[in-house]
């Protein structure tokens, strides 16, 4: 809720600038180099189409259906995946009930220093890359996809948006989301836009004596290093960053832990139970083979359901 | 929301294993013994009924009244009686403005040790006890009841339960809590489960690393030595464990504090007065009497109204 | 919730004694002194009239404007003048999503020592103040006050108000506030009252183990000097202490900037602008035009709107 | 270790200047006034001479004996006065195993807002003293002082000295000491200089973006209310501030102890005895007899001792 | 540093009683009952003969040469046997560069509530212990213990000795030491006592507000389950509790690893290698077979060294 | 201390295997690209020759006199120039009396996730690299050198050596030093060879799950972005990280600071003026000319001094 004209102004006069180096989408303008081919190579296992900027496209349709995962859903087939590292959490989380899915693009900053950042800005004129601002990257988000930030755990002057931006944001990704190591601003107006975002901090600086280094490149949050194109999906606990390949394997899991979890409800709710009896699986034979054919009942439902929807 | 037989599989392959030790409830088949004597004999103040596990059995009626309880009604009584260590805070809270109350089933939790473990479990097989899970105690849970348990503050692997086993809590309790020194996984679950929950953490993984080294044990919670069959009562702000010897003075000290906020709010209200005329208690000989009159009248209200109620 | 008198009895008793010194209005019996005349020095660049302790009076009218400001409208004016230690965050708000805007009524204790304090005593009883509790602070409050209170950051025994004096407070202020470095109790029946609170902690002891030092002193919250008269202002992120000299120019300022994000999102709405051409200002000459004349026109709308509402 | 002017003008050139408020000697110029009157009144139970300026005089004799003070000596009888908020820790020691006992010259700094600062400097003016630093109070120091400083725990720009100031105070306090709630800057040059020193944290800025509001006021420093003139003793494990009145019980009780300590450990040497058998006292009637003429004759050993050394 | 007498008087009177369970040698006094029988059926895998309190005996020759281990040459070998919870760290060390090792003696408290604990005073009057402190487990140690002690990480009153009983435990364990999930007093008297200790904190209270409840029960210092018996290995770094059986293979490849890091120093001193040729292991062939040759030799030599030292 | 052919093996079968990319000299294995050129082109700014590996070659004598630095000679030219993030602190120090002075030489670690990491395996065979540690890494380093490496605060299994490599480290760099954002091990071993270290912990485990991202690459560590030759100086505070292009500058001021402190000390210890008299500059014209006259007299001494010193 800021003029940025006037605050930009001020920052100059002071020192703690915002400058950001500028993604020179054809060359290597950024200190944090990435290019399209090694986003390929490094990304290599992803069964799906890619995005025009080279991040593995998952598709529409399975972004849908990631709306009703949660964290458990997806921890089952990661870690027997041998993936421990794709979990971050400790977030404030501005809507915590809407679940939050997209395609990762990945935003790295670094602390200012001006010597680095001189040079960077150079290279970027030279490729007639004029402006340089955390807007270089905001432009270029696409429908589907959640702006993954890392700032580093920064407070002050750690705020990747207020309220106009993130507001453009929900628009440019159709409701994609934000998760930021870092912080955001306005939070009186991002409250009342409908887009999910995972912050460390709210404050009421805007973005500062940070430099921008990379578009688009592997980055850290937490203790996950995420991949643009990872599936971003995040529920009242956390975020998980799912690689391409996993994301048919833990959505078809969830169908059945979801019909398991119908089940074990239902029977529950008879109330003639002991837990151990029905879960984890029950012992009675009987139970289990119940159980067998309640699961594939519900989920030929399920895909019979599925399939006219997508018909549609 | 996951499988667990599955996930037993898993951890029991990566060492991580879950292996709980059972109560053997007519023996000494867990790590912290505390035979039914014992807890008589250390809860031999207890004026009520017992449970048949021994426990004290704070009657349904004052359980029922106990949820118009705050935290601060509870302390006036407890701290005159030289009882400063009752109360623990700081956990996260599912339902936030929904009262806890029910009589405390504790379970504890340790580190693994395999060597310890082993001996547990062989000594619970001798008994007939095939089965070493957590839901071994959850499977003991009273209409009443609030579970309440030691996983000292783990949370890798320190869920006591995921949205399965709640629901089943919520079942087996009648809607009675959980507090857990430890966390809780599955919260988008937890969420639409109308019990009340505190818990320090959430984590999407299940438990493990851990032994289960006693239920209806003495356990601390915070800076509480809890008692099984404690009153649990928990409001917005934590949670008291409440002898059963001093649940009647609590209540009905309690009636008292609940009329003199009435009455002092009315006043307020009138907006004649300044706050130190009527609060803590009126300067003015007939403001003084006024209030003791009110006090008797609502007194008698209140009574006769919950009489009548009990007659239903 | 609870009967003071009791109380205070038990804590004379246990020597955690709530005993508190008095102002005396017309003389120096408080530790830290700050007299009618240095309040007015102090605050000697305050544009407005003064109440009759002092303090300055920002108008009723611009305190009902503020009641739409953010701290990021705050702190764009406020940083401009160079005064980047009005804000203070990371507490616990008791409504989050209500403004909280009144005049600074400051309150300061601090850590009890007897020898201290017992002068303190005498030298109030010479002046004819009997009675020693927080209330004679609370008993000053007037409409349009917040009360800010330095409590050191004291959870145990370092709560101001439970929800008896959090009720008269909302009478006596009308509805404006409090804010503490400290905390609060009754935490059920404060979330019931229609006024905003901002708080470090809740407890349910209540006040004590402390001694009243200064009522309208200048106080220290977190990283902020707030002199009384101070207009504060509470958000969904944290609280700002405006000095009376600039509530006209931030009031303006965020008229600007609230226009300013009205047109931006409008354009954003229309989906035809990458984020940069917009936003801090329009690059195109015709759309910094457009902005100009929008600008204009809503500010002649917005004057006569709130002239009108004025004028009745 | 650098030269503040040339630190002054850029502090000044980028608005975290270092300003302070004077200490008007004969007035009141400061924010927190503390008139000598009002200091010999909240100090009135001091039985000993004062100092020019006010502050009770512990005799030099006393901080002499005071050397042998540990907290738990201290603790033992103020404890049983009724002070239980005397004691600080959590601090960086620079010299964990050397004494520091003196008496407090309180010092208090707020964070710097102008408008007040600039009146300050005003009525500082007008009385003749027309520089404005920290040295303002350090110049002030007399042999026997401990410097205590509230800085409110600030890290960043809230370095009280660096090795040339600290070397200054050193010679003018003939060794007394630092209590900083705040920080210091050149450690490595403070580490040569041989005088106790406790402070939150080091940082390589000097003091900025602060005013000074108080020289000989009442502080707080964590828990403690410090008051001008208090026994100010530290050692391995923190800060007692003993009231005058209490220190010839302070030292005659530690007399007492330090005997007993004495006792008890020759008797276990001998290996003899069960703990308990000899402390907290001798359960043996003549292990009792034993230990109370030890005691008379070891008081008398030391009373003489002392009295020998005073003559000299 | 304190005559215990006058602080017990003290400590009634004021309610945060120093009030300590017994434990009944013969029988079940205390609340954690873990009997002989108990102690002996959990350790069986113990190797070694056993201390008549039924505790394992790790021989007095192994805990000598156990003084060269470090955390690292233990975590070797308990990971390999899937032992990942025998390690806690985060104290604060009395002498960082001394060696800490021997037999655990565990002591458990709990939060004091007086109904529990006057139930305990009774059933120890009744078995004829008529005193209750701490000292009652302290009095109980042996040559070649380490005292391991819960008190859950108190600070306040969670002092588990001064330099009176540090230096008692000192002569009855033979410099064994200390190891507290709590503080400890007297840090000045602790400091010239030469025995390790290992703490959370220090405070100048004495212990008070909290019960004895077990002495050589399992209990849990950080995440390890400590049981009586383990062979405690303190270090610069932290603590690890080694299950008896293990011992020996711990010692064993300890001498394997120290000749490892010694035979590769003295390669890299000689400066003609990469790291990676030598470390961990080295890739040529005559480098690995002359590490094997010395390997063997140094291993002859130490067993014959320490053979020879057994002799005499 | 450890083995670690053992070491891998067990890691490998338990999944956080320790898996590591190799840099490629000659060519783009890293995740993490930056190339000679690169190098080159971010530190143009260098006055200084390059190594052969790119980095700026800050020469030998600057860092002999650079040993005599402290934070606060480097802050004060840096914040001069506008660099105000090229500090850090808050590690243990190894020596803390011990300066620390060299080349910075970076590494780089992410969270491992195997499908990035196998590819980065892949395309370091393709290059005839066969093994992969971060032994490449430190094979690498020059005499002159101090290593630092990102390994994002991580403490179990982000211990980047153990005392064999730091032994190496030490011979391979003369003694330079070491500075990780993560831990170590062996702290026993690593405490007995004189090499300066900074770091954020301890733990016993072995470097894992991790994977090697970046060699002489721009790093984050605190709030600093590090670049591959900036002179690295720590010192009792924390660590600063110089571009080359200011080294000269933070040397020439240095000199002046210190005759400055030289002088102002000597002032003091004559007793005879007060604080403000003499420090930041003096104020009487005699004394400012007599500094004047002793800083140009003590320059010259330096100077000659360390020509002859240099010439020898």
């Amino acid at each position: 809720m800021i003029l940025r004209s006037r605050v930009r102004m001020f920052l100059a006069a002071v020192s703690s600038a915002l400058t950001l180096l500028i993604l020179a989408p054809a060359g290597r303008a950024q200190l944090n180099n990435f290019s399209k081919q090694e986003l390929t190579d490094y990304t290599a296992k992803n069964p799906f189409e890619r995005l025009p900027d080279g991040r593995p496209k998952v598709p529409d349709a399975l972004i849908e259906r990631a709306r009703e995962l949660s964290s458990e859903d997806v921890w089952v087939v990661l870690q027997d995946k041998g993936y421990n590292n794709q979990y971050a959490d400790g977030f404030q989380i501005l809507h915590p009930g809407k679940p939050m899915v997209g395609r990762a693009f990945t935003v790295q900053f670094m602390p200012l220093r001006s010597d680095v950042n001189d040079i960077a800005a150079e290279k970027a004129k030279a490729r007639g890359v004029s402006r340089l601002t955390n807007q270089t990257a905001i432009d270029m988000l696409q429908p589907g996809d959640v702006l993954v930030v890392d700032l580093f755990g920064k407070k002050l002057n750690g705020t990747i948006v207020g309220d106009n931006l993130f507001f453009y944001i929900n628009q440019a990704t159709h409701g994609g989301g934000l998760v930021v190591d870092g912080s955001v601003r306005d939070l009186n107006g991002l409250s009342e836009i409908d887009m999910p975002a995972y912050f460390r901090a709210v404050d009421p600086t805007p973005i500062g004596n940070v430099m921008l280094t990379g578009i688009n490149v592997p980055i850290r949050i937490g203790d996950v290093t995420v991949m643009p194109g990872d599936l971003v999906v995040g529920d009242r606990e956390g975020v998980y960053f799912i690689p391409p390949q996993y994301v048919q394997a833990v959505l078809d899991k969830a169908d059945e832990v979801h019909i398991h979890d119908e089940w074990t409800k239902k029977k529950f709710a008879e109330a003639k139970y002991k837990s151990s009896e029905i879960y984890g699986s029950p012992s009675d034979p009987n139970l289990k083979r119940e159980y067998e054919e309640y699961l594939q009942k519900r989920l030929g439902e399920i895909r019979r359901e599925r399939a006219a929807k997508e018909q549609k």
